[in-house]
């Protein structure tokens, strides 16, 4: 076995959008597992819009990653050492690895997969974090009801797609966002849409909205929000009464300080807020790591339909470690078709 | 009986805060009641802020009220004819009569009241819309829980005062946000809030928030929103995990033309977003008309409290129906203290 691994570490906090240098890769002693852990050998990497949040020091939900420390995230990998009773050596599992070749973990922090049952990439995506949080959020706070109308922004990464082909399966319309043509043909001809808008096609939000208008001519019932910005912009005056939002992510907004004071600026506090009393409507923030308890319940509904094929998937995967940064650059925005992974080893 | 009426009519619409200007006292033909509809001479008549919200022709939940049209409005008082099986002379009843000293109306539409269970003013606030909304929004979209926090503004108004109480019996710590001294010493001595803030005295929403801040050392969980503004900027980033918004009204902002984009400006669509993505939040928009059918339930809890005290009235009672306009826009401006009613015959 080597004695050293590599791993990727914030160098410095971005000032706006990432740069290569924010990030540096290091070579280090390869770590011991010690009693109740593992040591596992990455060989699938994910990448998140979330990771760009725990890159600034700002007030969230999880704490800032510190400069100089490893860039957090989780990854599909093999056990090749172990000092725990329930994972031996040459298992499978998903854990929170980081940007690294190798790592040790708790063994509780680890999920055995059966690359038998799906590809062990879809730990990342369909059937891992995204995926749940597409379904959890449409299913508890979309509250989706046959002959509604959905739009889904960045609708063919891993929580648009879900979120598109759950509502689809219930009987809405189904429009999605996206940046580009071919995402756009993606959506519709791989993952089933309805329609699929491509934004970059649109100067403004107001020009956005005359197309939504055109996809979505009974209005918007549910808006799962996943981008923020001029999107945003564009849909909340096409809300219908009682309509629903669930909030799990903002990626338009991220890279502005974390806060985006100046984006969607066509967007006000007041109008917002006025939007959500004289409609109805129900807005919840969520972020899945509150909602693990449903994953067995998710893996039973979803992991069937992904076997079958009913529940189509795309995967975007960078090879190397060292590629990493600039493919998560590449992520925020929007360079990926389908959910972005990088292939370690 | 007079063979002529009296009624307060749009006379032009506002620009920003409603003046005398905007509304026109007439002398009308007394109405006949037709086949199934009463006659009635109102005695109480409320003042309600979302009056201002019908005076623009903003696309809102309800038609505005068209130029020359009566103001509308939900008043209490005798029937003096009737044309209607379920009510007859002498009867009290409440119902939708509009600024006037008479209306006619369906029967289905009123309200039949016993003088001798509750003075037929608290029809209008305490046992009536008012009462219900802050009684229906915190027990459905706050969900209190014994040893939180609760923030609710306008506190001795109907709404926020009956928040108040019900979250107070529920083993929250209230406090309530005033505009004026007075106002802070009735929410505490009269409606038993742990604390209120006269938001009178503070600057901006910076040095409210200080002021929170130390009303409320373990946060925000609930803050009921019914005003915008100032006091929503100032509680934003105090509100806890988990909390909850409901939202009935944004007062602060109706005189900005219906959307007040230039009021607030401290609290960004962004900053907004963000923290209901990363605290969590789940905010429901309600107006109280589509939820009539708890008012039974509302009644049989409330009714008797209000017979017992534990739950405290307090009314600001205007005489004169050609005083309404003033009274309305003082109540714009905080002007009164409890409930605002016009006393009209």
């Amino acid at each position: 076995m080597s004695t050293e691994m590599k791993q990727i570490v914030l160098a410095s906090r971005p000032d706006g959008a990432p740069t290569p240098e924010n990030f540096r890769l290091e070579t280090a002693a390869m770590p011991t597992p010690g009693e109740g852990e593992v040591l596992v050998e990455v060989q699938y990497m994910s990448l998140d819009p979330y990771m760009r949040g725990r890159m600034d020091d700002a007030k969230s939900y999880a704490a800032p990653v510190p400069i100089g420390g490893k860039m957090e995230g989780g990854s599909a990998g093999k056990v090749i050492a172990s000092n725990a009773a329930d994972l031996k050596e040459g298992d499978m599992v998903f854990g929170p690895f980081g940007w690294a070749t190798h790592a040790v973990a708790d063994a509780k922090m680890c999920r055995k997969l059966n690359p038998d049952q799906a590809p062990i990439t879809t730990s990342l995506g369909v059937l891992g974090m995204p995926g749940l949080t597409g379904w959890h959020g449409l299913m508890e706070y979309g509250r989706p009801k046959e002959g509604e109308t959905l739009v889904v922004a960045a609708a063919t990464g891993p929580v648009g797609s879900m979120v598109g082909q759950i509502a689809k399966s219930k009987g809405l319309r189904v429009v999605g966002i996206a940046g580009g043509a071919d995402k756009c043909k993606t959506a519709v001809d791989h993952f089933g849409f309805d329609a699929c808008l491509d934004h970059r096609a649109y100067d403004d939000a107001k020009a956005l909205r005359a197309a939504l208008q055109e996809a979505c001519p009974k209005g918007i019932d549910i808006y799962f929000e996943n981008v923020g910005g001029k999107v945003l912009e564009a849909v909340i005056p096409m809300m219908n009464q009682f309509g629903r939002i669930p909030i799990c992510g903002m990626i338009a907004w991220y890279n502005e300080g974390g806060l985006g004071e100046n984006a969607g600026a066509g967007i006000t506090a007041p109008k917002l807020w006025r939007t959500i009393l004289v409609n109805f409507l129900s807005v919840n923030g969520f972020i899945i790591s509150n909602h693990w308890n449903r994953f067995p319940e998710f893996l039973a509904d979803v992991a069937p339909k992904v076997a079958s094929g009913e529940i189509a998937v795309q995967e975007d995967i960078t090879e190397g470690l060292e590629n990493a940064p600039q493919a998560f650059i590449d992520l925020l925005t929007g360079g990926n078709t389908g959910k972005a992974i990088v292939k370690v080893s």
